[in-house]
């Protein structure tokens, strides 16, 4: 028996059934009800029930039928997936209007950082601080408030990654992207304009009104094949992981570059991976060099994720740190989806172990507020008002980052989601020895719970999950991609891997 | 006497001081302090200051300059106007941490609807609910909470302009208008396509992945100079106010048409502004006809204003409305800073009265919400995932939103505005007879209190104004812009008149 089957069956003991659990027979799948007793482990969260609960026979069930109808009425449901009452979700556990708790592990598209209902929180949001962001929400730029420096200190700013002390605030992922870009615009234009103190001609200023160079300038940004950051104009002019995203949209004529299609098991294919991550190094500098649109800037995310879960190496970062330098090109690390400890870091980029970091990092999604950390003040722009809009950001949800961060720190979740994810990673090497066909290509070993696998018969996986009391998302064509919280703990995964055999069992 | 005159005496007479106001010399402007007396009108804000209050000689002040130093290490602070203390504003009037408190017909860029600490509001922000929205924030577009059909039914969607009974959700202006954007381009590649049912031939499907038509089509937004419709990538490449929003930020190849610059007072006008305003559509069609980059949306503001306080007639709209619909280009109406009552309706888009309403109505700023108001389901794009992003908006903003409306209902507020809008007209009527070159153009009759002037002297009038109590903004190159909140009444008219007179008398 190979180890790591030996530590899932052991995991799984420790586990045992609180009581003769209804058999799951695939005839009646959808009658189950896990009820496991939790193992000596102490829960994050004590008022998870203590394995998933389905009580209708299929989801959607009558009670989230009837809110789906009534929604459709004004609002778009053909993307819905499941019908949702948060006021019965708990930690890990996601509840529909049917009295459903499924153990999720896709939280709301990787966004919810610790646990549904979190008491910590809940007080937060109850806090005076909160009701005062809240209705008296301010115009940043122009009227902040005199605690919006003490709350940036306490929050955005205590996690930013080491070496930075800027922030632009934002809303979400696209918009703090397309807030980095401009700054990547302007600090690319000053350099060939000779500085910070030369003026604008009256030819870039004209041209500008007309969008047309000088004063629009003929520059971009160089993204990766697989990537995606973001749907705004910008953003989505770098994103290309689905045509489903971009069809029918204008497009800027911005450069892609091949992102490395590493192989796996590592291991096996450590020599032509290296090769392929060589080569896109090399795309990326022909395209630096010869693009119609010379780039400003290069983005990357630590680890693609809406494309698939396609992972590279350290090596790989180090030499596109290198690149851009020597071209003068600045680098942000999209860290919307990565960022936030789910890595097992807090920011996925510290895997990459560079002496210069990345010149802009993008976050939101679980920080649950959004901005562009940047190194050097020379990319807070020349001017005022060129780095502006009515809201730039959000007191409320910064405030709401620093309760995470908080919860983060009391439980030291980074360093816990690095262990379970190990764990997690371990007992799917296991699945993956024992359905080969069904756990293709597992890839985020030692990356936290950012785990992924290929699965030929994906969406049916996903939509089978549910009846087997999990919640799970896609990604790319054929990647299951796991997104846990950071209360994530061994016994949720020990009931993931068993809802995951069951899955590939009926599939 | 003119009328006008006699009535800003008879006001001024029904306000009294309450007690002999320390006078204002123009030597010591800064320690005085308004002390006035209500009138009979019940005030909204109960314990709103009866005037401002000025206890430092100079804003800012010791304890905000400390601030702002703070602050500046980390944060934007050069276009910051006011250090302000939330906590201690009220209705009306901001407070800054030295204890000053100005009346405030700004209101943080005209995003502030309902006052400063509004109780309802507060009662709103400690609900169950509000908690809820907080700490369990969903993906609306997959996991929309049971309540979200209620929550727009009750909130976004009871207010919604007359005919539009759909939205997509969206956090601020700018990327309500990208979305929107983004809704005209399918619907008319869909149109040419030949109908919802006609799928994307693999050639759209490959070019969009390379950012080139067809898949990523040759199609524009058509605006109007001066306009301003946000600043992200494809909203900045429609916004033509000011340089400073533009320069080195890649645009778009998208047309803009001249908007008319009507002449005041208006009525000794018509003729000369009726031939601008059919220029202006003439431009339109020229443009919709001809411009290399076809136009799918034409977008327009009621009233242009960041480009500062331009205005056009109900004719124009209408005609403009024709036009679009003989060519079957979409008309967007961004109604982001008009929108929610300002102008004495709920929509400013209601003073055209359209047979043919605009196709979509964005909305944000007074909303705290965002998105876009759409008439029909073609609006909707043919398949899921096309609309999309993680959040879709924010439900905790849209509760927001329903308690702001409830505030708007229960004091009758856009009525409300309707006639403190013409009283306040009046009385600035009055001061432009009075001092007409410091009242210039003064524009915004019957469109409540979004009511603005030219002044030659403008950014020295703003910042004297704070000095006699009063937090104005500007916009465009000379304009006094007034934006007061919904709340703003009869008495605040009457402090406001009072400090601009005595402003005009200081420069």
């Amino acid at each position: 028996m190979p180890a790591a089957l030996r530590a899932a069956g052991a995991a799984k003991a420790a586990l045992r059934p609180a009581m003769a659990a209804r058999v799951v027979s695939p005839a009646r799948p959808f009658t189950t009800v896990g009820a496991y007793r939790l193992a000596a482990v102490k829960p994050f969260h004590k008022d998870e029930p203590a394995g998933p609960i389905l009580k209708t026979k299929s989801l959607p069930g009558p009670e989230s039928t009837r809110h789906i109808k009534e929604l459709t009425e004004s609002f778009e449901t053909r993307s819905l997936n499941m019908m949702v009452d948060y006021t019965k979700s708990v930690g890990n556990y996601i509840a529909d209007p049917d009295g459903n708790m499924l153990l999720d592990v896709y939280a709301q598209i990787a966004s919810i950082p610790v646990g549904y209902n979190n008491p910590e929180l809940a007080k937060v949001a109850k806090s005076p601080e909160m009701v005062d962001a809240i209705i008296n929400r301010p115009a940043l730029g122009n009227f902040p408030s005199h605690t919006w420096a003490s709350i940036l200190k306490t929050g955005i700013l205590k996690y930013a990654p080491k070496g930075f002390d800027n922030v632009y605030t934002a809303m979400a992922g696209s918009d703090a992207n397309e807030i980095a870009f401009k700054a990547a615009f302007m600090y690319r234009r000053q350099l060939e304009r000779g500085g910070p103190d030369v003026d604008f001609t009256p030819e870039e200023i004209e041209s500008a009104m007309r969008n047309e160079a000088p004063g629009s300038p003929n520059l971009s940004i160089l993204s990766f094949k697989g990537s995606f950051h973001g749907r705004l104009f910008g953003t989505l002019s770098c994103t290309r992981s689905k045509p489903i995203h971009k069809i029918d949209i204008p497009a800027f004529d911005w450069p892609q570059a091949t992102f490395p299609q590493l192989k796996y098991p590592l291991e096996q294919h450590a020599e032509e991976n290296a090769k392929a991550e060589q080569a896109s190094i090399d795309e990326v500098e022909q395209l630096i060099k010869t693009w119609r649109v010379p780039p400003a800037a290069v983005i990357v995310e630590p680890i693609q994720s809406e494309g698939g879960d396609n992972h590279a190496s350290p090596a790989f970062f180090q030499k596109l740190r290198e690149v851009t330098r020597k071209h003068d090109v600045l680098l942000i690390a999209d860290e919307v989806q990565t960022g936030i400890g789910a890595t097992g870091k807090f920011w996925a980029h510290e895997h990459w172990n560079l002496q210069d970091p990345p010149d802009m990092v993008t976050f939101s999604k679980k920080a649950q507020t959004a901005g562009y950390y940047y190194r050097t003040k020379a990319l807070r722009p020349n001017k005022p008002y060129r780095q502006f809009n009515t809201w730039m950001g959000d007191p409320a949800k910064a405030l709401l980052f620093r309760g995470i961060c908080n919860e983060i720190d009391r439980h030291d979740l980074v360093n816990h989601t690095a262990k379970v994810g190990n764990y997690l990673f371990t007992k799917l090497e296991g699945l993956a020895q024992k359905y080969p066909e069904h756990f293709k290509n597992l890839r985020g070993k030692g990356q936290g719970t950012f785990i992924a696998f290929d699965n030929p018969k994906r969406d049916e996986f996903l939509a089978k999950a549910k009846s087997f009391g999990v919640n799970i998302g896609g990604s790319g064509t054929t990647a299951v991609r796991l997104r846990p919280m950071l209360t994530f703990q061994q016994h949720h995964a020990d009931i993931l891997i068993d809802a995951m055999e069951k899955i590939v069992k009926a599939l």
